[in-house]
């Protein structure tokens, strides 16, 4: 089945260990999708400005993300600059530019409002709410944010968590909107605002699954080398949303599985500079190391 | 097969945010042997104090823990205090208190230098090199250390590492004495120092295990209720090395069960202030945690 995601397309300058890039295409929506394309057909909502480069929607498109509901507003595009240091486990915000960011209304074509699948990706909670109120046939519905929004739109982000499936956070998120220290218990408190299903991502650390019913939990795969963790949180819900998606299915078996692909998508990721190297991934490769996944935490 | 550890048993002092205890049965040989004793004979090697409560002792000998090489030395017993707070993955050291560690040589009975499983636990390499070299046919050497002996005994401790089998170290010892933030590049970087495998112990997080030929990596067994952590890592080295002992055999397998074994051991020391848990530990309950533990990773 189709996925449809919310989210933004980024001009992000970047500074690693690895060396630098300057406005490359990035953003939560850019990330997930690259991901998510290798289980299924991937429609995308998100705003871009006047100066958004015509190559990266060409690039898009060329990797089957369909951009019915892309706008263009006036002004500049979404813009993020930041930098990694030592264990590259945080970044550095140096400068955050909205632009058109700032009142963006998504616009569904009328055959997007009937998708089944849908993925809210890190953006303002008013504006995923409104979303997701004109979606008219919703199987499930996953949900990411940031801190910023816990710390400044927490009513918000609540009340819209009451409506979604699956709740995407890292560590300090869960630990923050929680206030719970332990992070298993994290996921249970986070269970209780609303959403059936919390995943709780620890980066380098792997990924924590809490549902009333089961608990899943993946070590990250082992790179020796990171270039880049940009995204590595959107790529890890693109493998594991588009999974569902493709499956249809959300029982216990399929969702552990998602979570394994959401794990292995996410490695590749860090491999390269934003997503010069999941644009170019195929789902053979990401089976590969799915299995050699298996074989690591194999007893 | 038999296993010999060397380490401190200590009097420990504790704070956590689940209440506090004064001078309770601790120590590194002594949080090992509660894990190690389920699936092996335990010789202990350590050193006492004049003032070292006999209740500790005879609860030890109740557990089956073999003290021919327990000595008793001049003055007072090793003391630890520490306090954890937040996330209890840190301890803050209030207080120690060296007493007979100082000057401690560790004396070993005939038979007991044949013993071909060996785990040197936290303490001065010096000493740790002592006790190794006065074995005579050992087939598997572990040793963890920690951070001050990194800084203090550097070259003793790379020197004696090279004679390892297994380097256990959390993960900031890893990334100290590697020098290296990822954390797969830090335990390639110990291994080249000279132990065929190397272990990083992550908290909450799990383990890595890596050697030249495969990697293993396991999240933590979730616990809900951390009420004391002091020991998870000499627990996990407990449940490792005497699963392996218990084996005779270091293949793949043998490895991989062992470090699962070692995560479960681990898990139910976090759920009593010092030993009052695992010492009541049986090998059915380990069995019983390591089935749902294989459920959580398994997808």
């Amino acid at each position: 089945m189709s996925i449809l995601v919310l989210g933004t397309l980024a001009l992000d300058s970047l500074k690693t260990p690895c060396g630098e890039r300057k406005n490359i295409l990035g953003g939560s929506a850019t990330h997930f999708s690259m991901a998510a394309r290798l289980f299924t057909e991937v429609h995308l909502s998100a705003i871009i400005g006047e100066d958004f480069p015509k190559r990266n929607i060409d690039f898009l498109r060329k990797k089957d993300i369909i951009l019915t509901s892309l706008v263009r507003g006036k002004g500049r595009s979404f813009r993020w600059q930041g930098e990694y240091k030592g264990d590259l486990n945080t970044a550095v915000t140096l400068n955050t530019e909205l632009g058109v960011l700032t009142g963006f209304k998504p616009v569904l074509a009328g055959r997007q409002r009937g998708i089944r699948y849908v993925f809210l990706a890190n953006i303002d909670p008013d504006i995923q709410r409104y979303l997701l109120e004109r979606m008219c046939r919703v199987k499930l519905a996953g949900l990411d944010s940031m801190n910023y929004w816990i710390r400044n739109k927490r009513k918000s982000l609540v009340r819209l968590l009451k409506k979604i499936d699956i709740y995407l956070a890292n560590e300090g998120e869960a630990k923050e909107l929680s206030g719970e220290q332990n992070i298993v218990k994290a996921a249970r408190a986070l269970k209780k605002i609303g959403p059936a299903m919390v995943v709780i991502k620890k980066g380098e650390h792997g990924v924590l699954f809490y549902c009333d019913r089961f608990i899943c939990s993946l070590p990250a795969y082992p790179v020796y080398t990171v270039v880049d963790p940009t995204g590595a949180g959107d790529t890890f819900a693109g493998g594991f949303m588009g999974y569902l998606a493709r499956a249809g299915r959300i029982s216990e078996g399929h969702i552990r599985k998602a979570i394994a692909y959401g794990v292995t998508c996410a490695s590749f990721n860090l491999e390269g500079f934003g997503v010069s190297r999941t644009s170019r991934l195929t789902l053979t490769e990401v089976n590969r190391r799915l299995n050699e996944l298996k074989k690591i935490v194999n007893f």
